[in-house]
């Protein structure tokens, strides 16, 4: 997600322009980032079973660069990767570079080419009001999110912070309160596959905010099965404390989600919420399509854990203290619709 | 290449002296690059053929380290690594680092250990006097060079950007208008091949310029089939026009290049260029050394693609347009020798 | 190790606070680290048998970043990768990013998350008094640290600065001349093994300096076989020379040690040592825990070399001459106790 990066103060480089005639111009090259590390209790981890202990260490540090240069006309044009490594489930990773994503800017116009952010993925009120933008140090794996249903977690287009994303194109357009945001991605197809291997996906999002109070929609379109899905969102945002609504249609799977923080004296702020995921459709199961949620080969049904259906409510609850200096205490529960339970305790800090 | 690297203007980052003693001395880190994206249409690509589309987006983002060191005599100390993302045919990859070049330099003298620039690759009068080096946003495939022919493409010495490079050695000597490089590597052996499996490589490039004139000429001794090569090079660079001249003689395969540049305006310029490579000598095929060009395993034969013979004319245009502020438009078109268009267009911008 | 990191000045790159609330506070990134190459003379490589060249290039190029920020209660937190490219015989590597360590500070208290630094690996009195904390260039392999022995070296908690470490915690208390040092790890369990696939470490480090004088001890228990060890020494340092004694049990098996090193004039520096090694106790080998000394499969035999008993006498002698600005020529011979012989010169340099 790109929620934590455009939260950070960049480190700003000062240098010269490149060329001569380009007096006004500048480039130059920004590093920020954060890590984050605490203990996960995860009780779908059991050394007797999966030989993974059901608490350890969950870490992350993340390294962006932030690459940019002007032209004499005000285009800009910029490009980002990310330094990442990661622990969960206490299987460390060294750190690995994503792919690129390069955008031009002009006046309210962004278009970007590459590991694009996603329209679906960029949607303002579908992700949690916590630094993780999930619960606890990791997210718990964004049960939170309307989109994320039918143990088919994160089947649309997003900035991928550990891959190479997607390699689509997009553009953003944002006027005073309005964003408007189209995207588009085409995975190459194979020979043989010929015209199933590859997919395409398209989406769009708008979103509105005045005063306190926002809305926002999207719709994604694509070639691969359940992936075809309509998010609605609206919040009202009063500083000190904030409630907001989601919807999702998710390829006839509905899903419904409630929201609340509230800041406790100076520097603490609470989050809590529920989300209700429907069965699949009947008709969906007539007409052959099946039923993903017990699938054993989804990417939410990893090898050694039990597979449930993920229809029925999750709730959880995120406590966050700020240290100040950029970094803070968190901690969150929740409890997921197939019947996992997570807590977890740490620190996260940015710079 | 290195030719992109070094036009541009680095950023620097003031440090202080490591020891107390070093007075005068510096040690710092100096992070650079470029951006560049855009469309490539390949009529190589075909859905119905390869699963690739025949337009497709082309791009990379490259973030070169250059670290220095300078001892109290002046003798300074250097070495240099990229982490680089790039997309070809629509295939993404995360950026990765390639292997480290190290150098020391005292006053006209370099000597460089590792990911070496090498002799033929650092020979003025071979690339193109584009920002690319070559034609459009990718180089399209550097049929420009006149070292690349017989489907052996870049097949000397030369600094990897993506890989670890040959780890050989050289040394660089620069006095007013001449430069003199020599340059070697030695590829370890296997046991199995004993004294087949390694190879070495030996290169030497002398140029010389005065006024608006140059020279250049290189020559590399290779273990390996193919490698052993002649360059020489000839050019006029008036400032808003230049011409050149190119000629190698690639182990009895020659091949001319003619090159010409202008500008056009105040911020456009205009390249062209043709080459034309020579049939493989019959001698060579009379003493068995075959023809490597209908090769289909050869480096420029990829799945997918008719592999056809390089012999013939390639002939190519590129428009560059100055956007400011480091930035430029590109786009170019080429027809190579084996009947391959392609057609690019795109940005390019430096920081 | 971290010797070599922690010796480096910082490249300082002055940001703002990021929190409008904390005035006082600071995240930044800094970037430093070294280069160094130089040739390696092995007799345990031979063009003729295992197809590598007995003198090869040796080098590295380390590029260190980190991170940190500061509570307004001023406890600091830091996080730490590297991305480091190498050389060695002749097989060169592109550069590529360690697992990340995560800190805690508080006045005398540090608490590391990841790839900690391990208390066996941190003490004082085990490595050598030159740049590489070895011999010559690149260590040449560390016999002359009192815990490696048995042709089972570095069986112990230590940063990793080519892997992810070992996911551990650790926590340093330092008041005054007193360091204690105490360290945690623990390996996933596979299913099949259940309790035998995993195992952890558990180690101590205290150490005492006082005037030119110092003492330090440190103790490994480990779930593994060969690593439980105990390790001890002493030193004095009186600026222009220093003198060193160390020693270890490691599972049974002695190792003595004795270092020196001496000022030759205003920039060089010798440092000479010697180590003995005893055989595996008869009690072991009789209790059927065998002797891993000859097993073709341990981490120092590797493939192509004649692996031999790591039993006996060690010695070296390393020589390095400031050059003024960070950067020093550095020389070095051993003679292992498996007979190996090598000899390297070259440079280093830090920035």
């Amino acid at each position: 997600m790109e929620t934590e990066g455009n939260k950070m103060k960049k480190v700003l480089f000062a240098t010269t322009a490149l060329i001569a005639t380009a007096s006004v111009a500048a480039a130059d090259v920004r590093l920020s980032g954060y890590g984050r590390f605490g203990l996960d209790y995860n009780d779908a981890n059991d050394s007797n079973i999966n030989g993974v202990s059901d608490t350890t260490i969950t870490s992350r540090l993340r390294l962006q660069f932030d690459m940019s240069a002007e032209t004499d006309m005000g285009v800009a044009f910029d490009a980002r990767f990310r330094a990442q490594a990661e622990s969960r489930d206490n299987n460390p990773g060294g750190a690995v570079f994503n792919g690129a994503r390069f955008g031009v800017v002009w006046e309210g116009l962004r278009v970007n080419v590459g590991n694009i952010i996603g329209a679906v993925e960029n949607m303002p009120g579908t992700y949690l009001e916590t630094r993780t933008a999930g619960i606890g140090i990791d997210g718990a794996g964004f049960f939170s999110h309307v989109g994320n249903v039918n143990n088919e977690f994160f089947n649309w287009d997003a900035y991928s912070s550990a891959g190479v994303g997607v390699n689509g194109v997009e553009a953003l357009y944002t006027y005073e309160g309005f964003v408007g945001h189209i995207s588009y991605s085409d995975r190459n197809e194979t020979i043989a596959a010929n015209n199933n291997g590859g997919f395409d996906r398209a989406a769009i999002m708008l979103t509105y905010s005045w005063n306190d109070f926002g809305v926002a929609a999207a719709y994604q379109n694509s070639g691969a099965m359940w992936e075809d899905k309509t998010l609605v969102s609206g919040w009202y945002d009063g500083g000190n404390w904030g409630a907001r609504i989601a919807y999702a249609d998710n390829d006839g799977i509905s899903k419904w989600g409630l929201y609340g923080n509230i800041d406790i004296g100076a520097a603490s702020n609470l989050v809590l919420f529920v989300t209700s995921e429907d069965s699949v459709d009947q008709a969906d199961v007539n007409a052959g399509r099946g039923d993903n949620r017990v699938a054993s080969t989804s990417a939410s049904c990893a090898a050694g854990t039990t597979c449930t259906d993920t229809e029925g409510e999750t709730y959880g609850i995120n406590w966050s203290y700020d240290l100040g200096g950029g970094a803070s205490f968190e901690t969150g529960y929740r409890r997921a619709s197939n019947d996992n339970d997570t807590f977890q305790a740490g620190v996260y800090f940015s710079f």
